[in-house]
């Protein structure tokens, strides 16, 4: 007889680079596993070098690494981590980005400006990765950003659930802080059976580029307003939008967002702001100083070792990230 | 000497399938040139057969089609032209897009769907384009679905000139006809100083998936509305949000869209609609029986034809199609 | 321990295109599955939608769609539906296309052709086609086009074994159409044992570029005559040929062709036409017009479904597309 | 001023490999340029090593290398100076491969065969071919195995203007070797308006898997045959198709192939042959024992050069290789 | 006539990030131009933005980043302008890489490391950079990992001539830190016509894994010992390594090498070593700290702008880079 | 239900080309299995073809070809044996390559040459290899030319356990043959507990490019001298360094190399050579004339079969092929 014959196996396998390793290890938890044990160093001149203490031949390898910062070095360790993967023959390499960088820049505004979104999805795939499982996108399209499969996954069922549980729903509205992201309010709104209103900025055009006012389009007044984006990075945005809200007669007004990048100087704001809740998800590590009562982190963990374990079983991801809707035109 | 030497020229040839040749044509005589010479056939079966009759050798060719309907048929000639300037040793390939097929398609709403717009661009490469100019993508993201230069042209300009002229500036209130558009609309509104509104799809949560409620937010009584879309295809979206904006008291309701697809039943709602005139530009052909009064349809070939040029000499498209805004975050 | 280990298994899906539905069915039923349900739309601007009704992650998928009219069309439909697999997280997805459009373009005859043929091959790939199966290429060169493996079947042992039961195999002449195809009658010779002639087209050198002659170089005087093709497509050579096989004396002719494209005005033209019988496979629907006495149809989905069974089960599909001679220099 | 501006300048350079010299002199010659001083040695292990004495930056290269024996070699070494020019910055890098070896290997004709035809437009694409240029490939499907522009020059005018003038135009019958060369020896008909013969291979039924008689389709006595092929290469075939026909009773056997490969034992076989005379071309270099009267070779230098020259001026190669033919279905 | 002719020019723009711009001006004024403005800012949480404020379609672009710490934000803001330069149409994009980042890692000393060098350069290609301008690569073989030109300047002739000169030629040694550098010693030693000695780490066999000894192979008493490396980063291994050589005998140590990364603990370290004089050149930044005596910096950028004038204009870069030595085996 | 399930099995598959099957049968006898029978001839003209008798879709196959003399003839073999595996649906092609060829010319020394050693991983690559095995690479970095997984055998286990058992430790010197290989004699140093000497080419200034004296440097009087490298091809430079060791009191010398490329006229020069034993591994056919005495070959089949298991079974390879040391900067 020519050949060998053997019954195949697979074997799932958990990595983490060090971005957020809270997180990676909840859903090591949550799956039952323990991650990799990997050596990762910085050498004196900031590169990064990288080995995994277990053979990884023939494994499908998830790899979790959330873009917080200094994101420019998180980002280049999970580059190094996908080729130190697929040149020690691994069988499949799935990136997990809970929180995936420079996904605003996700277009060019302007000529001579790059599409860093496009060109993150481009590295990871010049790396070696196969699939990408994420969270809350900026913007839907980047799903097609890159070359294979994407499980998008969405902070929608946890953060509405706790939402809907928190606030008198008949006094409940859904407000969008820009004209850019009514289409997440929608979806809250119709999700809780709520009313919609927009904080929409309108430019004096006496003064050039500069945004003045904030107008409130839609009735808040006496009204529970939760706010809702997908990330609060400086919180200027979102603060401001608050304000507008309350001198529109807000009775109270809460954010909620997947991503909480809370980027200096959104501690001090947050902290100074009228708001009363701020509601985030664990996609990225909150700083400390911000552990404080009005800050609540929900766990996506469940969600991600859900999907995990899916991809890895070849079952349906479909029921985590199922946008209700049908398509109509 | 071990060489022949001599001066580089470069040569641009503009080529058109048979999708729209009045635009090509428009954009042929705005260069000053003619359309290359093309035999395009359609075999028994439906196979497509395409040949130049001059030699393109060496030459930036520029290949206008705008994916109207028979969509499919277009796209795959489009596709076999690309092939045939391949192969004929052209130096680079331009696909002038006006209207991009498959845009709305642009992510994974559920599972196991496809993300046609960038399977287009995908196919676009392979075929051997260098390189894509279309008009108002439905996302600005599509953008960065092709792996390579894109120069994404606006119809603002040219529509905002008409609209800003046609309407009392006093009266105007530019409306968004859906949540997922309210960006669009806000671009309007800033461009013409006009306050916003938007039309926004309320679900009866007694019947499953179905919207019942187009409930407006802003205030729209006695006002000039001008609804703003990128594109209407079959109408309804648009001609309800008229509706609601009449029902809430609108003085006058005018639609515009940059691309004026208008499927059946198209035709017959804008011929039966309340609202007093829809722009479009011709990035699609025309319906001929939508040749009536209260249609308006607005050139685009100045546009292009400048952004040919200026690809074709190595200047700034940048004016063309520049936001105004600065990045913020 | 770090990882979770499982028993590997492998599924085979079936799914099918709209092209030709019937013959998808005769597979399934064939092989003892049914076909993934599966959403398949025409937008009223003419683009297609699919969506697949059950989780297709690590499966084996096997997409079958005949290019049949509208041919662009179904190309496109088959494109998104390879697309959706990919990005649904298939293991693989083999392409089974009975019969391949645009196989004729296949070389440029002039200058500033396409080579549709290869530019079909790209577009499979691109859209992340792994394999290809197909029945009798219009030549056998078109399976390297394809950069992967092609399984490339033959309706040669179904055609023969009928041909050989019904004609006078005394009496039997195998007769090629024209110079190009006279490989194919060659195989069909050597199978019967049967002698050779050809028609061979002679140009009136005062007419420029007219076929005018049909000269028969071979004897068929009172022959039994099959003319085999590899398709009939408006079916003017196959008639011509058959017009001068009476004219130099045959007794009957009898035409068969693997594929039946049959595009107008081929239905007319077979039922005036003298020859006693057109014997064809289904790789291609027949048209209901001629579903007439003198058209046989035989089918190929059991070498279809033995071919499908046989890529997932990693066996040999030599035994179906084995050519027996040796290669001679 | 943000640049540095400057005319810019192109620059032919002509290279060739260490296989058929002659050739690439005549065609420097016919260019009026000298071949590129290029070092080409070859090590102890036969490994190759090769480094061009002048800078090729930003040239368009033409590299001449035909696929004779020691085939292996050749190719490599062709592939080695492709990635030599191609890491020192040529412009372009055209390969003319003026006999393509491998060319037979076009298809799988059993299971788990290579179709080596593709692997070498593979490879040279890999190493960093951008375009190929070919005499008389065997298959024209071959141009679409190379992911790029093909130029495929014809043999035909050289051979039929010879031939037309040293044959009796009224005696000349045009005879195709086997089966599969109809098509070749059918242009070569309607070119010289003359008739056509067919040697064909009919296998005896009691011996498995044996040639044994050579069946000439069509009228042969008192004719001057003019055998056609494209290659000959240890000229079995060709020297027993012309002993058919002299058994038919043919008056004299002329043979015609653009490529004369002349393996062992074609030497042999061509003086002892009865054929009256053998005309090839220079693609390849005649075995020095074959300068003999009744080998003819003619040159396809200047129809090489005439190619090199209008790739590199962007002119039109088509009437170079067109045929006349209109393609018809 | 279709089409329109002008004569091709070319553009040389000159373009640097943010890690190195005083390297960047200087190269700009050897070749008098500019280099073009550029707006590149951190986002509040890290992301890089960054825009050109000039066209560069058509332009041949050269982008300067040295890769100095911190070093992951100096390769991602690289490969975000080429990504922007790439979208923007530019013609072509040179990188010119003076301290290429992450060579050290170009092997896989142990099962499951990255080739991190590699990954680089595929990184840079992803992203759309042609062809890599680099001084003095950790190995020379890190040419190949970059799929293209690269053109691999040495600092060999400036450092060697500043070294002939320094010191007594009759009582020079050129020294090897270690046994992986032998070769550049080796390079150095012929070029001044010295002796060669290396020091040599000889592992202490009763403790796993230190290095305990560093035994000077070769003569260095009462000699002028100039130790050669390509780069120096802690310094660790050469302070130890002159030091070994004072052991030995050394009348005076100097220390020459490309690079003089630095990182700490080296300004320390050089400080306190008895090394005479520490040669780099100005391929990195050297730290303010280390603005002594005894530090002496001698500039590439007349190589570079050299290098970057002939890539331009077609000339030899030969010159600059080419070793004396002939190949021999 | 709408599929079929089943156990996915794996299936291991040994192929040998016809360059050194001794050391494939070795090595398929180590496993335990046939070598898959396969047809592999050369036609008259040079052209090789090959056919596998056995199915091998779906199988895991390695295919062992050294890179002998004929050189190019057996890499091309090799690509065409990867050829028809990917046609033939192999699920995944290891290409076990115990010499590789053309790994020298791993970079450019001068300009226009080809770094024909990446060349090499290319051809692999696109003919379809997915990983390579090889052993004692030229250059480690030669590793990173190929895109995927390298495994990197050593020899230094089996030939240092055979000197270690062989010579007088107490009087054993490692000593390299010239500046380039001292690292891998530090290896040998370190393993074995030695002192390190290194022969010195010194070029003689008066006559340009000549090597003319081989200065030893470090202690090599009245010691037993192994003299070690990666290959010896010629044999001059080693036999030239053996006896610049005898004239500096060397007591005996033995010569190692992984690789025993032997080509002329290393034959001649190895028999008159006063080096007392020759030490090589079985990576390379040796030739016949050299089976003397003093040449030792010992056989790396036990290792290349371990490494073949371990990839099949997805074990690690880590221990037949991690260096010792820790990486240290």
């Amino acid at each position: 007889m020519t050949g060998i014959k053997t019954t195949s196996e697979k074997k799932l396998m958990l990595f983490s680079g060090r971005a957020h390793p809270k997180l990676a290890e909840e859903v090591a938890q949550e799956l039952g596993v323990d991650l990799v044990p990997t050596k990762a160093i910085d050498f004196a001149n900031g590169e990064i070098y990288v080995r995994f203490k277990e053979s990884v031949r023939g494994a499908d390898c998830f790899l979790i690494q959330s873009h917080t910062a200094p994101i420019n070095k998180w980002i280049m360790e999970q580059l190094i981590m996908i080729d130190a993967l697929k040149r020690a023959s691994a069988r499949s390499i799935s990136v997990v980005i809970p929180f995936y960088g420079y996904a605003r820049q996700d277009k060019k505004h302007r000529g001579r400006e790059p599409i860093s979104a496009r060109l993150m999805a481009d590295l990871l795939k010049a790396a070696g990765a196969d699939r990408v499982v994420s969270v809350d996108l900026h913007a839907d399209q980047v799903q097609g950003y890159f070359d294979g499969p994407v499980d998008h996954l969405f902070a929608l069922p946890v953060l509405t659930q706790y939402i809907g549980e928190r606030v008198d729903r008949e006094k409940l509205t859904i407000v969008s802080p820009d004209a850019g992201r009514v289409r997440v309010a929608d979806r809250w709104a119709d999700k809780l059976g709520a009313p919609l209103a927009i904080v929409h900025k309108r430019r004096d055009p006496d003064v050039a580029n500069r945004v003045t006012v904030h107008e409130v389009v839609g009735n808040v007044k006496d009204r529970v307003c939760v706010l809702v984006d997908d990330m609060v990075d400086t919180g200027g945005t979102i603060c401001a939008a608050a304000d507008a809200l309350y001198a529109n007669g807000a009775e109270e007004v809460v954010v909620t967002a997947t991503h909480g990048i809370l980027s200096h100087p959104a501690p001090d704001r947050l902290k100074n702001s009228r708001v009363s809740e701020f509601v985030f998800t664990n996609t990225l590590p909150t700083p400390e100083e911000l552990d404080i009562d009005k800050i609540t982190v929900l766990s996506m963990a469940p969600t991600i070792a859900r999907a995990v374990r899916e991809v890895f079983e070849d079952g349906s991801v479909t029921s985590l990230f199922e946008e209700e809707e049908e398509e109509e035109r």
